[in-house]
């Protein structure tokens, strides 16, 4: 079972062009710092945040409790204009998890209601036995040497983001999901997933848009270190010249 | 002629792995600080910096000189374990700007190559007198009603995601960028692009996909105002309830 | 039993001058990042840390165990351009704690030594049963209507300052350490201290420099709560009119 | 002429306990992170922040103006959970300087004032002809040898704190501050001090406690080039072995 929080900042919208629209860059700074601090207090649980829309960023958060999620909130509203609620569900395939999170929250009020504040909602938290979290760390092959240094940065933003939108779109199929992380790297909570049906996704994509990934999968009972075992398979992969396409790391 | 700068980490790949894979949130928790930290100081100019890929980041800079940009690499290397190399180039279009940026940077040896390292390449900067910033910030319509207090999280997502990758494909066509900005925000630096052919584009999207979206348009001599011209051209068309598709912000 | 950590940075003064001085504002901001990013970690854990020297700082660290400590190195060598070694250790009183803690680091090289690096020296935890934690908040009475809105600003610090240096020296004495937490307000780890005893001390100076403090007082098993009860007992002074001097805050 | 500026947190006392005292922690990273903040700005325009008490602090702003004070109070506004008020006056001393900083503040409103927010009040700027800023930085004889490394890091805590206590006492005489800046470093805006004066206050405290303090003077238009000189003065003495006291540095 994987269990993930929905964290959503109350009432973003409104407040962002409350009394007139406030400086771009000071939402920029806003959002990308909040991001940073909720994943630096979730991390020390072994947690993982995904930016997601930085106004909703989803987390994958097996072994963290109520109390976890509560504090982190106090902390929020203590140092931030704004304040967050979140929402928690639990499900065998990461997309089922994000739905419930997702509802249950949804049912305590809309995300501009300016009544919603705060609130924590939580339908289940996965026990230490049944907790299992399967991740893929998806990167695109050479991006460096075909893309980064030779086309217009622009250019490959563009290929990374295409990619993106492939890869959402046959994972989600599946029940897993995809996240981007920096350069032509990509997260993939996956529970329920086979490298079979991974390594099919990626060939498919292959062909429909002529780029091609590799993916390191890694298992554990939390996501700091399934995401771990997933960079190690991504460097085997690596160091056998990118010849295999999906690698699940075992320890030995 | 609007100005562009390419912030890019210095052989930033090889450093998240070695000697072992670097923990997941903590690169991200780098990224997304160091993002907000450009941000903060290109602002102080009126610049605006924009994610793009982390270890690559596109921002509009008129306005801000040599100097200014040498202080900026020096602050990052004093305060973070990585350093950084920019590209500034100018040009008719964003799309122009970037790849000028881009390719000045590219000459000067690989992004993930060990000798090049801080790197600051100005193929030119704006005048005072030339110096045009237009920006297009678009939004979905209704997508908090629609999606956010409706469907799961990622599905959400997924939608934002979608529609990022259409409205590039189309402006990319005009020499336009776009960059998400959080919930379901883009902004669009997009000199040389007529309303009208935003609004065909925005319409043309509409029927290919059924997401609708609106566009505020701001001009100025520099990022932050035409930012926030935009800014005020979307708030009004929310206030006349969405009828117009494109609205020019013009200063009375 | 108080348990008590010394986070130091390793080799920091060469480093600052290295080649040439670095620029002042940006180790100031490093500092002040760095203390911000290490309270965030040890909090999640109810930890407390002051700043003290900002390339030295001591923490109240009750509860918090070897891996936690190593996750907080690792996640700093993975941010900053510098490392940080650890000293751990416990006793009777803070002093006590405080000076075990730095003899098991000063033990593995010197602090501008180039070959120590990320040393976590461990002398003793504390178990769950002997844990307990008494914190005194102190801070000035009335200081905003007689100094702040008063007298210049550095005035106002002179004397923050100078109450500072005479309750240290009182307070060392016992035992006890105090730490400056901004505005007029000092933090005072205090196992072993009596509230007779502080109560004394802060009449002492009182007819020494003329300066009048009141002081709450938590206990608890670890440094948050302590201080929060601490927090609790000045405001039940404050409640009274400032009449009481100490306050042991109880729960009832 | 020196420029100075005061940074006030509007209303903070009461909000730090409202409705209930908030968790330490959270209150030492919000100070950190905003004199983190606030300094990165100023920074960008070589001015240079002491965090002084964290909730009120002070800066030398030389060159920066009215405009560039507003937007660091917007981008606040913008980012954290408080805002912040200045006050800006100038003076042939540091001393005076913020003694008329404070006073146009103290004019609007009291600190903990519910009505009093955001203001900025500017008694006078600094023209570029007039612009004079002197820094003195000033250390520690050998404090990692003699006490970093034998002493409890308490003990050498108390002995910085000590010196800076007999360091503030003496240079206020003289019309100069005094800010700690970690480790065993101070830095003293010091305009109209001479460096005979400097030296005799370093030997009178010498006699009087027992710390040997050095000192390196640099002069500029402003703070971070007047305090990299400073900088660069005390190389000179240590690479003379420390047998200067004060070297007040010169480019050639």
């Amino acid at each position: 079972m994987i269990q993930m929080s929905l964290i959503q900042i109350d009432n973003y919208g409104p407040w962002t062009v409350t009394p007139t629209p406030r400086n771009e860059s000071d939402l920029q700074i806003l959002q990308a710092e909040l991001y940073a601090d909720v994943q630096r207090q979730f991390a020390t649980k072994k947690g993982l945040v995904f930016f997601t829309r930085f106004d909703n960023m989803l987390a994958v958060t097996n072994g963290i409790n109520r109390e976890d999620h509560f504090r982190i909130q106090r902390s929020i509203r203590n140092r931030y204009p704004i304040t967050i609620s979140m929402g928690v569900g639990t499900g065998k395939t990461p997309y089922e998890s994000q739905k419930i999170a997702t509802q249950v929250l949804q049912e305590k009020g809309g995300a501009q209601s300016s009544d919603r504040k705060e609130i924590l909602a939580i339908d289940s938290l996965v026990n230490k036995e049944d907790s299992y979290v399967q991740m893929a760390h998806i990167d695109i092959n050479g991006v460096t040497e075909s893309l980064t240094d030779n086309v217009p940065a622009f250019d490959t933003n563009f290929m990374v983001n295409k990619a993106q939108h492939y890869l959402m779109t046959e994972l989600i199929k599946k029940g897993a999901l995809l996240f981007f992380i920096g350069g032509d790297n990509f997260m993939s909570p996956c529970n329920g997933l086979s490298p079979k049906q991974l390594k099919d996704i990626i060939e498919k994509i292959h062909k429909e848009i002529g780029i091609k990934h590799k993916a390191g999968v890694g298992r554990s009972d939390n996501a700091e270190d399934a995401a771990y075992s997933a960079d190690l398979g991504l460097e085997v992969i690596r160091q056998g010249n990118n010849k295999e396409i999906v690698h699940v790391f075992k320890d030995e």
